[in-house]
């Protein structure tokens, strides 16, 4: 970790209608929170989405690492915390952690993002002046995230993209993903598992008015109290999001 | 309007993901914050969820009649008001402010409340015990709505209720049925008009697992910038919501 890389941090406070029938905050509105405080962070450094869209740039979102001690619980306080901590040439890594009041760690999330052409929309190099003030370590090395299993015998639900998966960012909310990826394992497993770890991938964006098939199958492991599920989203068979979670029975 | 009423205010700062692509907050947004304000009122005059739940009780909100000025927008720190203002037998009318930070007046929603007994899933008469601390006005007369038209030859699509639909309260969450009804606009109607009134009851709960067919149809009024959309939500061919929404082009 680079403790050098400029931090910021915001305060929420669990409302009911970000929390599950557990009384748990979901990972959807999590995801919300967590790059809030993110984009708050590149505003107060003058380097927000107004900045970047100037330049005819984007940032894009293609991995998290998602570490869950616990979930936050409504009516909690928690605080959301943020820092770029390196970059090479196409990479920009940027962990956010979750604390209670208390300064408890409930959730840590390794996160890669890049920068793409908003006209060609392709990756391009890191711009040095886009990412100068957050202080971050340049690096050669290029992070290497577990590879995923493919899925051997998946079942499929399909969603269609609402307008109001759309945010004012004009694309498809992150976090929305994960309404596709979790809404398939059904009610009676999402009422008594908790997250424990997430790793996923975005491939590729997906658009208003596309239809998305949602893949999953789950896999039981040696420790039984634990499940692992694995998550494909693909549009037109075309893979756009691939997930590994392992979940704790609750 | 009943001054002596207790009345309760949170201030509330709009995330981008409230926002749609107009960088407004979305209705869906507005009303899970709204009724946040009245949840948290029967938590300071210690009638909450857990005190009308031990009774076996719970609340279940049968009309909105939404005004709007003007919606708030990404970023604006907003004070979301809510007062109890009259009592009948059955029926419970409570009102809600919305206001930016000058005071001025966004929107504005009358509301109807009924108690359910959470076994028979019934109505039940107004419990004095329980209304009591919001300080009241008891009435006689019971509140009129305007009656909805019935739809011509409307146009449907299905939506699935997914897990994240069902909050903490273990219900459909009221502000779903917005995303249900305004979806099938589509894209291009709803990124060039705005929300003026929303007239909308809800006849039927929605549960878990239930496939909503949501329709809708257009008309044209008087005023060539102004248009209607009429709704109605079924399951199963039941009526479980109706609505009009009249739009102002943007």
């Amino acid at each position: 970790m680079n403790n050098l890389a400029q931090r910021y941090s915001i305060k929420h406070e669990i409302a009911y209608y970000e929390c599950d029938i557990n009384q748990q905050m979901t990972l959807p509105s999590l995801i919300q929170v967590m790059i809030k405080a993110s984009e708050e962070q590149s505003d107060h450094l003058n380097r927000g989405s107004s900045y970047v869209n100037q330049l005819n740039l984007g940032w894009v979102i293609t991995n998290y690492e998602i570490d869950v001690d616990r979930m936050p619980r409504l009516g909690e306080k928690i605080i959301f915390s943020t820092l770029a901590t390196a970059y090479n040439k196409f990479f920009c890594y940027r962990d956010f952690y979750i604390e209670d009041e208390a300064g408890n760690r409930l959730v840590t999330v390794s996160s890669v993002f890049v920068i793409m052409d908003l006209s060609t929309r392709k990756i391009k190099a890191v711009d040095e002046e886009i990412i100068a003030p957050y202080e971050s370590e340049k690096i050669k090395k290029i992070k290497r995230f577990n590879k995923m299993q493919p899925l051997s015998n998946p079942k499929t639900s399909p969603f269609k993209v609402r307008f109001y998966d759309i945010d004012s960012n004009k694309h498809v909310n992150n976090a929305i993903y994960f309404n596709w990826l979790l809404d398939v394992l059904g009610y009676e497993f999402l009422s008594t598992h908790t997250i424990k770890n997430v790793n996923i991938r975005f491939d590729k964006e997906i658009e208003f008015g596309n239809v998305v098939d949602s893949y999953y199958e789950t896999e039981i492991t040696d420790n039984e109290d634990q499940i692992i599920s694995r998550h494909q989203v693909k549009v037109s068979e075309e893979l756009c999001c691939e997930a590994e979670i392992l979940w704790n029975k609750l």
